[in-house]
């Protein structure tokens, strides 16, 4: 059985810019130490995050000076050990952009943040895109892998993650004995007494999983990608059929 | 009458890193750059940060190459524009310790981190404690201020942050007319029309207030502080009294 497909660490990447719109930014203050602060972003078509900053605060006087910096995104809605979830870090160069490209970032940040088109305009902000040039990706303990800008601009986000949080919750609550089959008829552990569905995206699903031996947690991919956020009941639908008929 | 007391910036300060555990940390890559990363943390008594770093991860890896970093730590259930709450950074160096201090900073980290039981003791990781040199809070829209280590050490964390979230909504749910009472007459706003309890402390509280001339804040002062978190009850209700006889 091949192994079931997952999200490349770009499609993990583009999918926490995507779904978050607070970042801590790291830049450099005038004695060349790191300075954290928080922001709001936005994201263009290919992900390049948008921030407006202003001179009157310590992280825009820094990157005036120097527009090396990086952002840390991480996952929404933080259930557990938050070491064991998703964040990344996007590491380049911050620009001013202009003409046409100041228009689009423009529009994509106040689009993210309706406050900006008044403080926006005011002289001591400026917008800025980062120029991405590295991408680390930390999914949780075990999960991580870096990559690059090409691949992380190329890659989507996943249009399913928006539902991922109440899909788990349905599928846990009012789905368990059908999880469970799963676990035994398609996971590999046909001596599993409880199956908890732990992760669901475009792919498919990890599971944990309680056996005799332990606990574990197994990956089902679906058979067909869940390329629109309807698409996820049918492709838990099919795994159900399939453990069924197994 | 005098303007009612407000938390200090280092009691800000103080309270916000009492009451989050997960922090951006920023440190330096190789080339200097700025590199931001999630960390959990906990907190000594006297608010001094523990952080515990994998030299298998790359801010590992930069603290043993210059130490000199800050932590962002931000307030936790954000409702409403993130840009108008609480955040604060603490920018110092990260100082790997010793001996009973080395004793404290895992008990604390421990405590916070039950999990780094297991990883804690692995030869990748040290624990560091932050020496906090620089400290800047954000409060949200025009509400910010620095303070130094000593006055950030000295302040202690409000007690009753904890059930701010909930008093203000069994305010706001249960109590508008005690509010609007509260604004026509301590507040400063005798044609008030409605109150909306914003911000609780343990030395008073922020009221929106909607008038005829447009829509204001305004602060009433508790006549005690708040010390226990079951304070908070016996403050407001001597703040509605007050305003009944008023």
């Amino acid at each position: 059985m091949a192994p079931a497909p997952r999200r490349t660490p770009a499609e993990e990447a583009r999918t926490l810019v995507a779904r978050n719109h607070v970042a801590a930014l790291a830049t450099l203050s005038a004695d060349g130490s790191p300075w954290g602060s928080l922001v709001l972003y936005a994201a263009l078509g290919d992900g390049t995050p948008v921030l407006c900053l202003s001179t009157l605060a310590e992280h825009g006087r820094n990157v005036k000076r120097d527009p090396r910096a990086s952002l840390v995104m991480a996952e929404t809605d933080i259930a557990g050990d938050p070491l064991d979830s998703g964040r990344v870090t996007l590491a380049g160069t911050l620009e001013a952009p202009e003409g046409q490209a100041l228009e689009s970032a423009r529009a994509a940040y106040e689009a993210a943040s309706p406050a900006s088109e008044l403080y926006g305009g005011f002289g001591d902000f400026t917008f800025y895109v980062l120029r991405v040039e590295r991408v680390r990706w930390v999914g949780g303990y075990g999960r991580m892998d870096s990559t690059d800008a090409d691949a992380f601009h190329a890659a989507e986000p996943d249009p399913v993650a928006s539902g991922a949080a109440s899909a788990i919750e349905h599928l846990n609550t009012d789905h368990a004995d059908a999880l469970l089959l799963m676990a035994q008829k398609l996971g590999g552990h046909p001596d599993a007494s409880e199956a908890t569905c732990v992760r669901i995206d475009r792919y498919g699903m990890d599971l944990q999983v309680q056996t005799p031996r332990g606990s574990a947690e197994t990956r089902l991919g679906f058979a067909e990608p869940a390329n629109r956020p309807g698409d996820l009941r049918a492709a838990t639908v099919e795994l159900a059929k399939r453990s069924r008929a197994a």
